[in-house]
């Protein structure tokens, strides 16, 4: 059936993040088929490279295409890190090419904390936490706009996130290189293991252009020596949950009853950062109900363009965060940007 | 007396740092002439321009020297910003060219902490701590080395400095922004009437090269919030002094009744963070006693050549922290760095 139109339902995903691209077809909410680049798209200060976005999705989107003998599609949505702030470049060259290529009608662009909470909760009112090198979270009770918390960067908030629970977890190290109060012996050990001499930490960070990065590349230490039961490290944990909390609870709409899920790889460490995590909310924020994610961000842009697809999309469509731009040229709507 | 040699006694200081460079000329303990040219050293990763502190520091001098009709100098301290970790340039290059320009016999080369101590307390055990846009406390029992005590910069330490005020201070402001717990609301007021509209900050913020100055760009409002009535504020600047009490508590040596001096612009804030770290350094380090400091890193770099000059120098001798340099060409020792 291959290049054969079939009528309606055949819908794109992607998901571009720092550790690559992932592309998924699907029909009627069944995910068809997956493609995944472990290749980060180059961002730079003046943007996400569209061209290589293109590069990396078009090709991979026409092998699923052609592999299950799909149709035009009807509609596409991509999620991407950064597409907040740096996704002017991506905007404008993205649904003009997945229209000419593979006939899409209309296509979401949308912040991967979007496509987050679409593959988290979907169509549902509530907040989802994405909490990986930085930290957002976002709500909505499907009505007013999004309710965005955070996501401010390494020195203005991301507060509980891998870059802050590692930044936490370095500073305790450099304290107890100097004898101050509040340093850590066992996270000065890790840190002289991971990085070399803790006087030569500054010059292995500052230089970097990914000092987020590198400072949540330390996460996994200041999990460790939690468990291994130093308090330091567990205060970071306990303070790391507080923050979270408190993201979590100013994104939560009003109202009873409200799904909360959490994604990303902080998350990964487990109990002891959920269980404060829990109690914390549920005093700061009693109308919260902790769910388990339903999926990943690929998944949730999938459920976006499904949505747009069958016309049942309820999440808030508002640039930068979520934009719709329909084709002129086969049909649809022609609009962009938010209601 | 131009040009004539004149015993013994003629000593130059050099003092840079990130508003200028600052030179004086002194005989017997007395400041004779001083220089002032408001212009920063160029820095880069790979170290400060030596060429460029060359090009301000030898005609200065030259202009002193002639002016007061002084003859060969029998010692040179230079003290600057970023010697400890970018000051090879310097510490290869200034010793011999103050040397073949003006006889310079021997030649100190010391960290801007350094100055900073032997400004505020000259040839005496104790500690100073030393607070612009970052922080670091150097201490000593003029046996030992130097007890040297944060300066990590602004992503592993520098608690308590001008951008770790200001980063809390933003952070709190965009709290208020988001309705998270912490925020202030009157600094969220300040952010905007600063920077603009609080969602444009990271814009504001990540692309530039000098961020830790940024944040320190934020301190008077915090302080004018504070005295103004918000707790918020209030809170940052009482963490800040314990922060700072925690690097003088660390680097005050071990003995009885040891002088503390504070040097740098965060102690202008006066009371709202003076009192707090007064009492919160009697509590954790009752042996120090705050002294007023005596004054200012030029002042200090012209005690190190000084004491240089006539053999009195109690001061730990230490790379990279003071680095000293006599001249083999001109009957002096050879000998670089630590005792």
């Amino acid at each position: 059936m291959t290049g054969a139109a079939v009528p309606g339902g055949w819908v794109l995903g992607v998901d571009s993040g720092g550790t690559g691209v992932r592309v998924a077809l699907a029909r009627d909410g069944v995910v068809l088929g997956e493609r995944r680049m472990p290749v980060a798209v180059r961002t730079s200060a003046s943007g996400i490279d569209a061209a290589a976005m293109l590069d990396l999705v078009l090709p991979a989107a026409a092998d699923l295409i052609g592999g299950a003998g799909a149709g035009p599609l009807t509609a596409a949505a991509m999620g991407a890190a950064g597409m907040v702030s740096l996704g002017d470049g991506l905007r404008a060259a993205v649904p003009r090419a997945l229209g000419e290529a593979f006939g899409a009608r209309v296509v979401a662009l949308a912040g991967d904390a979007v496509t987050a909470y679409a593959g988290a909760l979907g169509n549902r009112s509530g907040a989802v936490v994405a909490a990986g090198t930085g930290l957002i979270a976002l709500g909505t009770d499907l009505r007013g706009p999004w309710r965005r918390v955070d996501g401010w960067g390494h020195l203005l908030g991301d507060c509980g996130s891998g870059a802050w629970i590692g930044r936490a977890g370095l500073e305790a190290a450099m304290r107890a290189h100097d004898g101050r109060r509040g340093g850590s012996k066992p996270l000065l050990a890790a840190l002289e293991a991971v990085f070399g001499p803790a006087a030569s930490m500054p010059g292995r960070l500052y230089p970097r252009a990914d000092r987020p990065a590198v400072l949540a590349s330390f996460v996994p230490e200041v999990a460790r020596c939690a468990a291994e039961g130093d308090p330091v490290a567990a205060d970071v944990l306990e303070r790391a949950a507080g923050h979270i909390a408190d993201a979590a609870a100013a994104a939560c709409p009003p109202g009873q009853d409200r799904a909360v899920a959490c994604t990303g790889g902080v998350f990964g460490i487990g109990e002891p950062l959920l269980r404060p995590f829990r109690e914390e909310l549920a005093r700061l924020c009693p109308r919260a109900r902790v769910v388990a994610a339903e999926g990943d961000p690929l998944l949730g842009a999938v459920r976006i363009a499904s949505a747009l697809a069958d016309g049942t999309l309820r999440l808030p469509v508002e640039e930068p965060l979520l934009t719709v731009t329909a084709q002129p040229d086969t049909g649809g709507r022609t609009s962009t940007g938010g209601r």
